[in-house]
């Protein structure tokens, strides 16, 4: 028996969205196709595509299919560049909080390295809350050279809610296109793209009990947004690659069902979430809750519901997460970790958490399938964990490479 | 009851490809998560990895896992043009067949009109067929200006396989990386990306009996090749965004079987094909097939097994095309056909073919599915259809826009 606390990594699918997708699977059809299984097929796709907009709040015509969240970001990024750059060669500076996803920031620095782009991080505070005067002072100092600004919905690791509404008033401003990455807030907190005055918005289907390899942009009609999969001109010409139908379908279906469960989610999941915080302060006193506190009961939420995220001093968190891995309780350090080398996390640093600190972080998700049994296993094993974690630091002088060896990248 | 001969656009999911999707469906895992879950996932991604690789003649390092054809492709043009401009700047020069897919050959046109890149279409012969000595002459003038070739296995819409042995000699004289677009040759001949001599080579999902929003770059390691979607870094940096778990099981089953059943598939569809053709002209004399003529029981194959092309003189192809949807058997004109204006073909200019006649393409593509029964079907409706859009030709003096209103693009 497992304990998963991973539901920001990926969710278990929604049994509707296997069901949209099991059924899809035996039909064929290209939906670019003229004949009539590919008139059927892009029924399917337009239909699924209504499906999504009506649950975020969007056109139809606003919906760009990806294969995904990251290739949603690439080409909001990019795409927003190149077609801002086209209209107004003065406009090269892209500016992004300093606490995005690699899939943001990543194609950002890529672009200044090969693009011409020059490169803002926008400043957050200790809370991963964006410095919303530095904005302002940013966009006073150069707003007529910035292409577009970026600023997720939700942080991924320590679950901080943006301001969104301050950064689209002040890019308003300034005639400057904004994109937020929601791919964590659908079905956790209320997504509405024509309410939030974005331009752009990234949502992955995976992350909202919807299958791997979907995503979308929403993009308003209008935005000057290159292509950057080059083709047979689908979705626009703004995407191109076979549609997927089975995806599309099952993608719809499952943020619907995200969509119209979250008033009820939400609460029950932060309730949990509150109790989770409560007791692993209680096993753990020196645990620091990164990210904003809760308020229970308020009704203000700065922070996701489902989201907790601490560090635990004098401990590894890869060691951490493989002790308790052991004792059935499955969660993240909320770092990428790649080649097996832990990097202090670039959210944790940019809120001001020192680098040894940093390395202790530990995220636990919860998400449509978690239950209070879930927080139960979770407050059994951590005590022992975070001694024996402790030890292993106290033990090596450096990394506890033992403990590494063999984990996947 | 319908007549499905559009195989190359899309083909039915093969059981065994539904069942390891379905399968895979109900496991949760992140597979670069740490945890046994994602343990778990990126085993399961490892071993669809070896069993591609094992299946195409690769080694498992070189499966660049992807969203599909169109995104290797990208992939593969933009990847290496920059990563071999990063090398040597003089090597700007794309050069690709007149007659690629629009996902090699809009990338490219991408490149030129935005990245710096000179693009040299390599013309072809009246089948469609790669003037070799034409390529040999490019590159004894520019050779060393050349960043990349791209020239497909076998040609989407005429069926012809092009001479890849002669490019790769040519092209290695020059030490110039070779693409190959193989969306189309899987399963109907042997691809084999060690034995070819190839650096890259695109596989698409849904052409094999997988499932959409799959494919895969092969890539072998070395190779400059810089990403075109930036992220979390997985598939070794090359190509970030979480890796599809159950897509990735599923494709490859399916490839495996595709290869599997392709010795035993190629002459059974060969011989279908070979009937359709002469049954075809023998309903409609004047039909001209295009592509290579095939060479029944010579062991010789100038083009896919499964493919059919014809020029039906004084036909709109897409007139036909409804005539025969109407009647239950369903078709492509085999080239795009975007916005409801009718393009030739630029396969078929390429080859010599004019405009007028270029018009009247319909392409009959079979696959595993396919039965003689398919066959007899397409031969009824035939003659009533093509007479029927002669009439509808001859009664108007352009397009005949009645037939393709409401049409999807």
């Amino acid at each position: 028996m497992t304990t998963y606390l991973d539901h920001a990594a990926t969710t278990p699918m929604r049994v509707s969205a296997v069901e949209a997708l099991t059924t899809e699977l035996g039909r064929t059809g290209n939906a670019s196709s003229l004949h009539a299984a590919g008139r059927s097929a892009r029924r399917t796709v337009e239909e699924s595509r209504e499906q999504l907009a009506a649950a975020l709040g969007a056109r139809p015509s606003e919906v760009v299919l990806t294969g995904g969240g990251t290739e949603a970001d690439n080409l909001a990024i990019k795409g927003l560049f190149w077609g801002r750059l086209a209209q107004d060669p003065a406009r090269r500076r892209v500016l992004v909080s300093a606490v995005e996803h690699h899939a943001v920031l990543d194609p950002a620095f890529w672009l200044a390295a090969h693009g011409g782009a020059e490169i803002v991080l926008l400043p957050v505070d200790g809370d991963g809350r964006l410095d919303v005067d530095a904005l302002a002072a940013e966009l006073d100092g150069s707003g007529d050279q910035v292409a577009l600004i970026s600023v997720m919905w939700a942080n991924n690791e320590v679950g901080t809610l943006q301001p969104l509404d301050d950064v689209v008033a002040l890019a308003r401003r300034h005639g400057i296109p904004v994109h937020a990455d929601a791919v964590q807030a659908v079905g956790q907190v209320t997504v509405d793209f024509a309410a939030s005055g974005l331009d752009a918005l990234t949502v992955s289907g995976h992350k909202a009990g919807g299958p791997h390899g979907t995503g979308a942009l929403l993009a308003t009609r209008g935005l000057p947004l290159a292509p950057v999969l080059h083709g047979g001109g689908q979705e626009r010409g703004v995407r191109s690659g076979t549609l997927d139908v089975p995806g599309a379908r099952s993608f719809a279906v499952a943020v619907d069902e995200a969509v119209r469960e979250q008033p009820a989610l939400a609460p029950r999941l932060a309730a949990l979430r509150d109790d989770l915080v409560r007791r692993v302060r209680a096993a753990v006193p020196d645990a620091v809750l990164r990210g904003p506190e809760p308020r229970p009961g308020t009704g203000s939420v700065p922070r996701l519901p489902a989201n907790a995220h601490f560090t635990f001093p004098g401990c590894e968190g890869d060691s951490l997460l493989y002790l308790l891995d052991s004792a059935g309780v499955q969660c993240s350090t909320g770092s990428a970790c790649q080649a097996g080398v832990p990097q202090p996390s670039h959210v944790l640093l940019a809120m001001g958490v020192d680098e040894r600190a940093a390395r202790g972080a530990l995220r636990f998700s919860l998400g449509h399938t978690s239950t209070p049994a879930d927080v139960d296993a979770l407050v059994a094993a951590l005590p022992d964990a975070v001694t024996r974690a402790r030890a292993a630091g106290l033990a090596s002088s450096g990394l506890p490479t033992g403990l590494r060896t063999g984990g996947p990248r």
